[in-house]
C-alpha cells in the first residue's frame, strides 16, 4: 500500500497555536450586523448584553488575522486534538475511483463533533469575564453537549434550549448533557415570553433552531448580567474557533506532499465548513491557489441552494440583531420528518458572502441518499457518522464518483464532522424503509421568505 | 506543563506487527481445557467443530511467543490504531495526587472498544477458512457491534445472541449492530434448544453472558459447517490478540521514559485485562521488572474476590469445553440490577493462574462508587467511559488517593477499554439516585457454586 499511512495526527507541538480569521483574506467584508431597532451597524457595546466582551470584539473584527488561543484553551484542545487527517484508503477502494479522498475527523471527543472547539472557547472567555454560567440553544445535540462540557469543566452553569424534535428523538443526548450537570430544557417552551408566543402561535410545532435561539437569549438577559448567551454556528467568532480544523487539516496535508483540488464540508449554520475551508479558501482569495470549495447542505433545509441573500433575524422569535445571509426567512422551520441537525434557516455571513460573490459552490441532497453513503462509509471506514456529517460524505463519494468518470486523480478533503451514535432512530428509519424525503415546495419556501424583515435593506429582494 | 504530551499516539509505522502471547513467558502453564464428556484435554480437531481452525490452533498453543499479525488484519488495525496513550493531567489535578496517572484508550472506533482488536482476527480467519459467517454472544453489546463491524468489512454473516436485559436496555446498541448487517436475537431465545429449556426452567430470566453462549454455539454447531461460534473475551486466543493493546502501551510509555509502577484493568472475562498487562505481566514473570498487577471487578459478580478456582463450563447449558478457572458456576447469573458488562461467571484460564499463582491482585466495587468515577472522570478527562472502563478508572483513582496519602510519586496505567453513549440508562440511574447496588449473599454464591461440574477434577473444591 502507498507510503501514506492510513491516519495522521500532528503532534501537539504542532497543533495551531493561534485561530486564523478569514475575513482577513476578504477583499470585501461581509455586510455588518444591524440592531434590529434602529438599523445601524452594531458596536461592541450594543453586543455586550448578549455576549460575553471579548467574544462580542471577535464577532466584529473582520481585520485581525490572527488571534492568539488562550494557554487554558489550547490545553483542553490537547485532551482531544490535534484530531486525525484520515485516508480514506477503504472508501476509494469501495468507489474504484482514481481519486484520493482524505476526511478530517472531529467526532473523538465526548461531544462527538467539531463542536468542543468554540464550546471550550466560548466558556472560557465567560469564565474569564466573571459570569456564573451562559445559556444556550441545542438541535441535534452535539452543540449543547459540547458547551455542557466546556462549561463543567470551567465550572459554570450551562442552560440548554433544545428543539423539542430533537429532545424526544434524542433522550441520551439529554443524559449525557445531564453527566455534565447542564440543565435541558425542550423548545418551545413554557419558561420564557418568546417560548409561550411561539407555543400559542404553533401549538404543534416541533420546534427549530430560531425557536431555541430566542428562548436562549431572552434568558440570558434575564438573568440581570450574571449570564451570556453562547451560539454554536452562524457568527464570525465561532468561524474563528473552527478554523483550528482547517489550519490542521492544512498542515496535516502539507506533511503529505498534499493539497485539496476540492474541499467539502457539509454546511447547517457553517460552524464547521466556515472553519475547515478557512486557509484553503484564503489562497483562493489571494490567487495563490484555486481550491473548488463545496457546501453540502440538505434539500429540506437549503439556504444557500434555494435561499435569499437578505437582512434577516437569527432567530424566530425576532429578538437578535439582524444578519445579512442566505436565509429561507427566520420563519422557516424545516419538516419534522428532517432527521438530524442542518436545520437552521439562515448561513453564516461569512460563507454567504462567499457564496454570493462566487468563491464557493452548494449542492443539496435529499436524506435517503445522505443516510446511503453513512451506511457505505460505516461500513467501509468502521465510523459511524452523524447525519450532518453523512452529507459531506455524499458530496465527497459524488465527486469521487465524478472522478472515476473522467479518470482524474484529484485529491478530495471533506470534514468529518462527528459521529452518529445519538442518531440511531434516524438509522433505523433508514435501514427499514422508513425514512422518507421532504422536500419544501416553493410555496413552503414563499412562506418563510414572507417572514422576512420588511426594511429597506430588503426591499426587491 | 510537563514536557510529556496529553495524548501520545505511536506512529503507523511504530504498530506492533506480531501479538505476544503471554502464556510462553509463564513457567507453569493454565490447566488444559477438558471434554465435557471424556474429561481429557481436548486437541486441535476436537475444537474445529466450533472454532475456525487457526484460531482453535492459537487457543492451544502456550509455547510460540510471537505471533504474526496477518496483513489484511494489520490493515484494518490502522483505521483505528495505534490507540492513543493519555497522560491523565486534569484527573491528577482533581486527585490532587502526585501519581502520575496515564490510560491507554480503545474507544475511539465505532464498537466503542477495544473488542474489535479481536473481532476483526476472528474474522479474518474465518474468512480465510472459507466460512459463510459466525455466531456469537453479546453482553454489553460491543463485542457484538465489534464482530458485526468486523464481519460486514470481511463480507460475512453474523449471528448475534445479545443477552436479554442489555437487549432491551440498549435499543440503540442493536442499530448499530443492524447498519453493519448483523442479525440479533435476545437470550434465551426460542430459538435454539438451549434457550428453549433455559426459557422453561427460568421463564423471568434477564439472561446471562452463559446464557447467550449455549446459544451461539448451538446455532454455529446446526450450521452445517458454514459458520463457526467466536467469543470476544476469556479465551487465549482473544488474550493473544488483545495483547496489542499492551505492546502499544509499553512502548508509548518507553518513548516517554516512563514504566507503570501499576497496571490496572477492568476485568469480566478477562480480554483488555489480559491483553494491557500481557508485556508487563511478563517483564514480572521473567524478574525482569515487578509492577503490581490489579484486577477491578464489580461486586455483583466477583469471579476473583469471590469464586473459585475449578473446572467449569464456559456456558450456562453446559455444552462448551471445561476450563480451569475462576468461577462463581455457570449457573451464577448476576442481578439484573447491576449494568453494564463484566457479567460473565468466570475469568480468563491465563489469568486465573496467574491470579492463582499470587502474580496480580482483584479488587470488587459496587456500581455506585464506580459510576461515582466514572462522572468524574468524564468531566475532567472529557471523555464518557463505559461502565465496564469506570471500574479501571475506580481502581486508579484509589491508586492515586493512596499516593496523596503516602506521598508517593507512582506511575499508574490503567485501561480505558471504551466509552459509554450505549449506556446512557445506566448513567441516568445513577444521576437521579436511582441506581442501588447488589452484592450477591454468601447463599446466592453457594448457588452459583451448586452448579460447577461434579468431576473428579473438582474434588475437595
Amino acid at each position: 500500500m502507498s507510503k501514506i499511512p492510513h491516519r495522521l495526527y500532528l503532534t501537539e507541538d504542532q497543533m495551531p497555536q493561534k485561530w486564523f480569521n478569514l475575513r482577513s483574506a476578504m477583499a470585501e467584508q461581509p455586510d455588518p450586523l444591524l440592531h434590529p431597532g434602529t438599523l445601524r451597524p452594531l458596536g461592541v457595546d450594543d453586543l455586550s448584553p448578549i455576549f460575553c466582551e471579548e467574544l462580542a470584539r471577535q464577532e466584529l473584527d473582520g481585520a485581525t488575522a490572527y488571534v492568539d488561543i488562550p494557554e487554558p484553551i489550547q490545553n483542553v484542545y490537547k485532551m482531544y486534538r490535534p484530531s486525525p487527517l484520515i485516508r480514506a484508503y477503504e472508501l476509494e477502494k469501495a468507489l474504484d475511483t482514481p481519486a484520493r479522498i482524505y476526511y478530517k475527523f472531529e467526532g473523538n471527543n465526548t461531544s462527538g463533533s467539531h463542536k468542543l472547539n468554540s464550546a471550550v472557547a466560548q466558556a472560557y472567555y465567560a469564565k474569564m469575564q466573571g459570569l456564573t454560567g451562559v445559556t444556550t440553544e441545542t438541535g441535534a445535540g452535539q452543540w449543547g453537549t459540547a458547551l455542557s462540557e466546556a462549561c463543567s469543566y470551567f465550572g459554570l452553569t450551562c442552560d440548554v434550549f433544545m428543539v423539542k424534535c430533537s429532545y424526544e428523538q434524542k433522550p441520551f443526548r439529554k443524559a449525557v448533557m445531564n453527566v455534565f450537570d447542564a440543565s435541558i430544557t425542550p423548545s418551545p417552551s413554557p419558561t420564557t415570553e418568546v417560548g409561550r408566543q411561539i407555543l400559542r402561535d404553533h401549538p404543534d410545532t416541533t420546534g427549530s433552531l430560531g425557536c431555541a435561539i430566542s428562548e436562549a437569549v431572552e434568558s440570558a438577559v434575564q438573568s440581570g448580567g450574571a449570564k451570556r448567551y453562547v451560539l454554536g454556528s452562524v457568527l464570525n467568532q465561532v468561524l474563528l474557533h473552527q478554523s483550528i480544523i482547517g489550519l490542521e487539516s492544512k498542515l496535516a496535508m502539507e506533511q503529505l506532499g498534499e493539497y485539496p483540488d476540492v474541499v467539502v464540508g457539509c454546511a447547517g449554520g457553517g460552524s464547521n465548513l466556515g472553519g475547515l475551508i478557512a486557509p484553503f479558501m484564503a489562497d483562493k482569495l489571494r490567487g495563490i491557489r484555486n481550491p473548488r470549495i463545496v457546501a453540502v447542505e440538505p434539500a429540506s433545509c437549503p439556504s444557500l441552494t434555494r435561499g435569499k441573500y437578505a437582512y434577516d433575524f437569527c432567530d424566530t422569535g425576532r429578538v437578535t440583531p439582524l444578519a445579512r445571509m442566505y436565509t429561507l426567512g427566520c420563519g422557516f422551520i424545516p419538516s419534522a420528518n428532517h432527521a438530524g441537525g442542518l436545520r437552521y434557516h439562515g448561513m453564516s455571513p461569512i460563507l454567504s458572502k462567499l457564496y454570493h460573490d462566487g468563491y464557493m459552490e452548494a449542492v443539496a441532497y435529499e436524506q435517503t441518499r445522505v443516510f446511503e453513503a453513512a451506511v457505505l462509509f460505516a461500513k467501509r471506514e468502521t465510523i459511524l457518522p452523524a447525519p450532518e456529517s453523512a452529507h459531506a460524505i455524499r458530496g465527497a463519494i459524488d465527486e469521487a464518483l465524478r472522478c472515476r468518470e473522467s479518470r482524474e486523480a484529484k485529491t478530495i478533503l471533506f470534514g468529518l464532522t462527528g459521529t452518529g451514535y445519538f442518531d440511531m432512530t434516524a438509522y433505523e428509519n433508514y435501514l427499514s424503509g422508513k425514512m422518507s424525503d421532504s422536500i419544501p415546495t416553493d410555496a413552503d419556501l414563499q412562506k418563510g421568505f414572507d417572514s422576512l424583515p420588511k426594511i429597506p435593506q430588503n426591499e426587491g429582494i
